[in-house]
């Protein structure tokens, strides 16, 4: 069993379709990934580089919705897109992720907010995504805000971007196996190949 | 048989990938591709994207560099990279090609034009890369660059690109099936998929 690296950022719209078929690559390849939540926004700020966001990229926004729409079909679940972007609450979204993975339902969580992004166009880190998710999993609002707002889980996605960086890592997602970056959900599949 | 359109522009990196596989994906599928170089430079001008330049995008370069030679790889030929970059005769080369399909030697120019650039780093536009190529394909060069340098090409050149901003093109490689646009070496098994 390889174990590659999932490094991401909730916020990132190609990182819809890695969360939505991560288990099924498991299932189908001697592989299993570790979810690593980081801040990407921190990257592309140092590296001056906050994509689709200028009016004269109209052209690039719209594709990038068309393609991961296209690519969501091809591998067999949807996504109504545009959906809400850029997100408000990033930061808490991607907290509430490094919580989940010291308490054990990362994976589920991350899922389901984006599932909720995607779908129903609900913001991840605003309510409603954010209290029915956690309703979802059984988990107490109040109790996940306190924590995920601690210096402890602050430190923690601190910690992971500065790791992030470290490694070489310019974006969301990224998959990592032993040394070797792979940037994108299109380029899952290069990262199982190379972890065989 | 389905056909479907090839815009690109020689200085473009992932190119170097789609230029040396068309023909293998054209015996494999029922399509074939038609061949349109233009002018991405004045595309990612307009849009204020000059890519890979910026000191502080190191790391996004070096990764590019290294996915590309994987990429090669994995389709069954070598890169070396890095390659030059960027292209200092850009427009040439691409006038050049603007002039094979005149003249129907398009494909195999800038298939060799690649070629001496990433396995020999060599660059298109300029010689040695340029007289070996033209050399190679039997053509009179001084007859070529005076061509190539015309107010013809240079219209159809101009043309091409304004044609190439008009449906939705803002990167090198991109192929369209009908109407619909896929830009990346990566992304052209999607354009057979979508138009089988």
């Amino acid at each position: 069993m390889k174990k590659i690296e999932f490094w991401y950022s909730i916020g990132s719209t190609y990182t819809y379709l890695s969360t939505q078929r991560l288990e099924q690559l498991e299932a189908n390849n001697d592989v299993i990934f570790e979810w690593f939540p980081f801040s990407v926004r921190a990257r592309m700020i140092e590296m001056e580089n906050v994509p689709f966001m200028a009016e004269k990229k109209r052209q690039k926004i719209d594709y990038m919705w068309r393609d991961v729409q296209r690519r969501a079909k091809l591998y067999g679940f949807d996504a109504k897109t545009p959906a809400p972007y850029p997100l408000k609450e990033f930061d808490l979204a991607n907290k509430i992720a490094i919580l989940g993975k010291k308490e054990g339902w990362i994976k589920e969580y991350t899922k389901i907010t984006y599932k909720k992004w995607f779908l129903e166009h609900l913001e991840p880190g605003l309510d409603p995504n954010l209290s029915d998710t956690l309703k979802e999993l059984g988990l107490d609002r109040d109790k996940v805000l306190k924590e995920a707002n601690s210096n402890e889980i602050e430190d923690n996605y601190l910690q992971n971007t500065e790791i992030a960086k470290n490694k070489g890592i310019f974006g969301s997602p990224t998959f990592i196996y032993e040394n070797e970056v792979f940037w994108g959900d299109d380029r899952c599949e290069d990262a199982i190949k190379w972890s065989q």
